[in-house]
């Protein structure tokens, strides 16, 4: 059995917590948090706190709160006896302040009301020594299948990676809507390329995935593109990614 | 029963006659194309032929092929009795030179070798006369649950649009797995996320869905992964999607 105290009420606390819950051999024996009427989604299962002095002693402490207040709320747990660890993706290890110290940074995007199946989220663990890494090896793999071994320097490219195909991806996704809208079109005639573009690269390469104007330098249809386009971001971003694509496969001249 | 001639053996030509291939009602009485050895898909389940002035009569001859020929092609059938159309998101409906006219777009990605569930991909179908809309309404109906009547003028948003959130996006996949590689991180521990960003918005809207530095404008995480990035093309891409993001969710000043 590992012992878990929550610290944190936000997205990422709830998704952690509900797939705890469903474990026989974890147990969330208190969840931390300012706001009272935050915790309200965990008291029916744990008991809970508003208050930091009140904590008990638990195997692993988890602070899945903002990137920001990790380190200062690490110095609450200076002398934790059990391990401390966060969630994020961009803070190194040693901003926990606690002897004790580890990552667990679960590699997805939670939404607010929308399960996920951990069994397939790639779960990111770090500790200062090896018996906590173990331990949190053990803990990752009751979720989850997918336990990586990540160092706080490998996990600087990764959470930027993440970027990447996460946070800018959807914001392609919300320029195509717009031009949709624009347009009067359903932005439902997108879902299914939507998905089945993140399908593909489940299997293939992105290399091997390419398609399209850019690829194939198709030079009549990315001026037509261009012609249409009367948002200033949208000329920009299709004139860069275009010619970023264009490097790859060999401009033909 | 609807009698079609296949003139083309690329990518969308075959996924096309498997789809086809499957149906009681719709027959592919010849595939029509130059390259003899392209047709070998073809020929076990349907007569093929090289020459262009073999083609037999049918109710619909479907012109996919690559956009630049489809003009060209289209000149060989200006007397066909029957309903002419090409498979293009980007090519007018006018640029064929036949009498009966009509366009027969399925907005999806096809990859070879790797087979599609045509009932949720959406075909996007215009004809010039009122009969033969409803012959290609006819005809897309036995394949898809999603047929959309979509005018050449709103064609070109739409495929400006597809390029977006498939080609570009597909790119950002690229560039996340560049950042994996050069760190020595496996790429598959991006999978899941990918998957997931795509699956939120097919219920969630692109900017209900929006996370990130730039939506939450945390400088600090900004500058760190621009600090990071050594490649030209990757932190101007970075710099201006996240601009662009940050104009949509108001910069904080």
């Amino acid at each position: 059995m590992i012992t878990i105290t929550l610290v944190g009420t936000g997205n990422v606390a709830k998704h952690l917590f509900d797939a705890f819950l469903a474990l026989n051999n974890v147990t969330v024996i208190q969840v931390v948090g300012r706001n009272k009427k935050a915790l309200t989604h965990f008291e029916k299962h744990a008991p809970t706190t508003t208050d930091f002095k009140k904590i008990n002693p638990s195997d692993v402490l988890i602070i899945a709160i903002s990137d920001d207040s990790i380190n200062t709320v690490s110095q609450l747990f200076t002398n934790y006896r059990g391990l401390v660890c966060h969630t994020s993706g961009s803070v190194p290890l040693n901003d926990l302040k606690s002897n004790r110290k580890g990552v667990f940074y679960p590699l997805q995007t939670f939404t607010v009301g929308k399960k996920i199946d951990f069994k397939t989220v790639p779960i990111c663990i770090e500790a200062k020594n090896k018996e906590d890494e173990k331990l949190l090896e053990r803990l990752a793999k009751t979720l989850s299948k997918k336990v990586y071994h990540i160092t706080s320097e490998q996990r600087k490219p990764l959470h930027l990676a993440a970027v990447f195909v996460n946070n800018f991806t959807n914001h392609l996704y919300h320029i195509g809507e717009n031009i949709c809208t624009e347009h009067k079109i359903p932005f439902d005639l997108l879902k299914a390329l939507i998905m089945e573009t993140a399908h593909k690269i489940q299997t293939l390469s992105p290399k091997e995935s390419q398609t399209g104007p850019a690829k194939r330098n198709d030079t009549r249809t990315i001026e037509e593109h261009l012609n249409q386009i009367q948002d200033k971001d949208q000329y920009e971003i299709y004139g860069l990614l275009t010619q970023s694509i264009q490097k790859i496969y060999g401009k033909k001249l």
